[in-house]
C-alpha cells in the first residue's frame, strides 16, 4: 500500500499513519471498499509495531472512514463525496495608502508595549487562580474599581463599580445595549458613524436620525424614541462639543419620557484647551448609559471597554453579556486595573494628549488661517471644511492619501447644500510620516 | 463657600476643584439659583489663582452645572432632581462549596502561568505596530495558521486557515451561528447543557431535543432542523462517544437537507486509552462547523475559542462577528500562536491528559467496581450511576461538595423512569484538594 507516511515526534507513530490513511482516504488513493492491508503485513512494511496498525484502524473505523466486519476484513467505507469547498479566495485586500489621515484609529505606534507587558506581569503574578476560571459577566471587580475612581476623577462620571460592566470595546457595549432594548428606535447622530448605525440595525434595532448643528444634536428630533446615542464630548465627525443647552434638553427629555441617553465618549480624554468637558453621565447618571473604551488610549486591539449603567438596565445588560460571550478575557482586565492604579494610564494619556496636541498646531498651522477646520478643540480628528469633497477626494487619492470626508457619514444620501469637509484623523499616522502626511494633505487642499 | 477642596498631583488644582464644586451641586451644598463667589474672592480664599477658579466655573458651565449671565453672575443651575440609585446592593453571592466536583472547569490551578506570560513577552516583542489597530474580524492570521496546523495534527480538521474564525470562546461561537440561522430550529442533545440552549434562545433560534442513547445522539429525531449541535468525541453530560453509525446518519442527513452539523470538541483533547476519536468535521467538511477553545487547555479566562466553518458560512460569520465586538483581542491571540508554534502548546496539553488521567482512575478506584461509571474514555467529568439523584445530593450539599447531576441537564422536567446520575467534573479541583473531595464523594455514595 502506498501511504505516505510521515511522522514527527510530536503527533507519533500511529497517529501519523492514522493522518496518512485519512489523507489516503480522502484523497480517493484508497477507493471504498478497498481492503485494506492485514494488519501485520503494514506493520512489517512500515516498520512499525502491529499494535499501532490495529489501533490506527481502530481509530478509524471509528471515525467512520473505514469498515470492520468479521469475515470481510477492514475496507475502505463508502465515503460521501468530497466536499466541493473550492479554492482560497485570494484575499482581495484594498491596497494600503501611502499616507493615512483616516478617523478611527489612534497612532498605535505609540503603544506602551513595555508598561503593558509590566502590567501583564504583575496581573499573572498576583492573579489568584480562580481568575483563570469563568468570571463575572460584568467584568473582574479590580478593573472595575479602578474604572470607578479614575472615570469620576478624570470624566465627571458616578461609577460605582457594581454599575459598570466590562466589555470587549464600544461596538460590543452598543450591540449589547440594542438588544436589550429590544427592537425599540434608537436615534443617532446625523452625520455619524455608518458602522454605527449598521452595529444597531443588526442588532435589531430601528435606526432614526438626529440632525446635528453648531450646539451639536437637535433637541427637537429625539422625542419618539427609546434611547438616544450622543458624541457629546467631541461630535464624531463634526467636532462639536455639546452645548449646554442641549446638554439639558437631552436630560430633561430622558427624565421626562424615561428615555435612555447613551454617551459615546470615544474620546473624552484629549481636550486641548482646556480641561476635559466632564461627561453627560454626571448630570443624569440614573439616565445615561455611559460608554468609553481603551481603544483610543491605548489601542483598539486590547478590546476593552466600559459601560456604567443606570441601575434598571444592570441586569438586563450582564444577563445579555453573559449569553454572548460569557464575559471579557481577564487577564487584559487585570493589566489595565494595574496601569490605571499604578497611575501609569494617567501619565499615558497625558504624553499622548501632548503629542496629539502638537500635531493638532501642526495641522492648523500647515492649513493656515484661510482654511475653516472645526473641531480641533478636542480628539484625534478636525473637520476641513471644503466646497467640492469629490474634486479634493480625487486629487488626495491620486497623491497616495487616504482621509475621511462628511459625505461617507450622512444617514441617507442626496441633501442639497449640506456642508462638504474632509474628516482629517491626525492622530493615525506613525510619528515620523505625520509631517509628509501632513505636507500632502495641504498640497492636496491648496490646489483645490 | 464650604468647599471640600482636595487635589492630587495627578489631577491637578483646576480639576479638583471643578470635581469639589459638582459634587457640591449635586449634594445640594450649593441650591439652584444660588449666586457663587466672584472668581477674585474663591481665588484668595482657596489660595489658587483667579485663572483657575475662571477656567473651573467654565467648566461646569459648559457641563450644565452652572450658568452664567452677563449682569447676574455665576449661579447654580436649576439641577433635576437627583436619581434614586438606591444603594449598592449587598452581592449576594451563593456560598462556595468547600469541595467542588461540578463539570465544566479544568483545574485552574495548573494554569501555565509561566509559559503563557512568555508567550506573551514574545508576541509583544514581535508584534508590528498595526497589530494594536483593529484588526481582521476572524481574527490574527498567526494564530489562524497555528491553529490550522494544530487542529489537523490534533484532530484531524481540515482547517485551511482562511475557514477558520477566532471567537471569545464556545458561547460567542454558539452565538454567532445561532444569529447567522436567523431564527432556525437548532437540535440539541437531551440530556445537555442548559446554558447553551439559552445562548441558543437569547440569540433567536428554536430549540429542539435530540435524545441521547448509547450510541449518542439518536438519528431520527433531527429531522426538521436548520442545525444540529452535537458532542461527538465525550458527549456532554453522558460521556458517549458519538458511534461510527450514528456519525455517518448525522453527515448523510447533513449533505441530504444542506443541514448543518455544529461539532462542539469541548474537550476533544483529552482522550485516555486510545488517540483521540478524530472530529466529525474531518468527515464532512462542507456540512461541519466544527468549534474548540482553550478554555479545558488553558483556562476559560482567556475567552480564546475557534471555529471552522464551510466555505459558505464564513462570510456570514465573519460578518457577524464584526458587528458583535469587531474580533477578539489580539495579543492573546498572538500569545497562542506562538504557545502553539513553539509546542508548548502540546506538552502543557500531555501533561494535563496524564494529570487528569491519574485523576479518572483515583476516581474510579475509590469508588470501586460496584458503581457503574460512565464516558470514562475521555473528558474531564464522568456519569456515576445512582438510584436517587436528590437523596445523593441532599447528603452530598450537607457534606460541603457541589456536583453536577444528569436531572439538571433535560430540555423539559419530568419524565419517569428516566437514567439518574451523578455528574463529576473531576478536573475543577486544585490537585491539592482532589483526594479529600473524592474522598467525601465516595463517603456520600458510600452512604446512599
Amino acid at each position: 500500500m502506498d501511504l505516505h507516511l510521515e511522522t514527527d515526534a510530536v503527533e507519533g507513530r500511529r497517529a501519523g499513519l492514522e493522518r496518512a490513511l485519512r489523507d489516503a482516504v480522502r484523497g480517493g488513493r484508497l477507493a471504498p471498499g478497498e481492503r485494506l492491508p492485514a494488519t501485520r503485513q503494514l506493520a512489517a512494511e512500515l516498520g512499525v509495531s502491529r499494535n499501532t496498525v490495529k489501533a490506527a484502524y481502530d481509530q478509524l473505523v471509528a471515525e467512520g472512514y473505514l469498515t470492520a466486519r468479521q469475515g470481510s476484513g477492514t475496507r475502505v467505507a463508502a465515503l460521501p463525496p468530497a466536499d466541493d469547498s473550492g479554492p482560497p479566495e485570494a484575499a482581495a485586500r484594498a491596497r494600503a495608502p501611502r499616507f493615512d489621515l483616516r478617523p478611527g484609529s489612534p497612532d498605535v505606534g505609540a503603544f506602551p508595549a513595555a508598561a503593558w507587558l509590566r502590567a501583564l506581569r504583575r496581573a499573572i503574578a498576583t492573579a489568584p487562580s480562580l481568575a483563570y476560571d469563568y468570571g463575572d459577566p460584568r467584568g473582574r471587580i479590580e478593573l472595575r474599581t479602578a474604572l470607578s475612581g479614575y472615570l469620576g476623577r478624570a470624566r465627571g462620571v458616578i461609577a460605582p463599580p457594581e454599575r459598570i460592566v466590562i466589555t470587549s470595546g464600544y461596538v460590543q457595549g452598543l450591540a449589547l445595549l440594542t438588544r436589550v432594548l429590544d427592537g425599540g428606535v434608537v436615534a443617532m447622530e446625523d452625520p455619524g458613524l455608518p458602522f454605527h448605525r449598521d452595529v444597531v440595525r443588526r442588532n435589531g434595532g430601528v435606526v432614526v436620525p438626529v440632525r446635528v448643528d453648531a450646539k451639536g444634536a437637535r433637541a427637537q428630533e429625539w422625542r419618539d424614541c427609546a434611547a438616544v446615542v450622543v458624541t457629546p464630548a467631541h461630535q464624531y465627525p463634526t467636532g462639536v462639543t455639546l452645548h449646554p443647552e442641549r446638554r439639558r434638553a437631552l436630560t430633561d427629555w430622558a427624565r421626562a419620557r424615561g428615555g435612555l441617553l447613551v454617551e459615546d465618549d470615544y474620546d473624552g480624554e484629549f481636550r486641548y484647551d482646556r480641561q476635559p468637558v466632564g461627561a453627560l453621565q454626571g448630570m443624569a447618571p440614573g439616565q445615561v448609559v455611559y460608554m468609553g473604551t481603551a481603544s483610543k488610549t491605548l489601542g483598539p486591539a486590547l478590546r476593552l471597554g466600559w459601560m456604567v449603567l443606570p441601575p434598571q438596565l444592570l441586569d438586563a445588560v450582564a444577563d445579555a453579556k453573559l449569553h454572548s460571550d460569557h464575559h471579557t478575557e481577564s487577564i487584559g482586565q487585570l493589566a489595565l486595573a494595574e496601569l490605571i492604579d499604578s497611575h501609569a494610564y494617567d501619565r499615558h494619556v497625558r504624553a499622548c494628549r501632548l503629542r496629539y496636541r502638537r500635531r493638532r498646531d501642526q495641522l492648523l498651522h500647515r492649513l493656515g488661517a484661510r482654511r475653516r477646520v472645526r473641531g480641533i478643540a478636542a480628539g484625534l480628528h478636525a473637520l476641513v471644511e471644503v466646497d467640492d469633497e469629490a474634486r479634493v477626494l480625487a486629487r488626495a487619492e491620486a497623491e497616495g492619501l487616504a482621509v475621511g470626508h462628511l459625505g461617507e457619514h450622512w444617514h441617507a444620501p442626496g441633501g442639497e447644500g449640506r456642508p462638504q469637509g474632509l474628516v482629517v484623523g491626525y492622530g493615525t499616522p506613525r510619528q515620523r510620516v505625520y509631517p509628509e502626511a501632513l505636507e500632502v494633505l495641504g498640497k492636496v487642499l491648496d490646489g483645490t
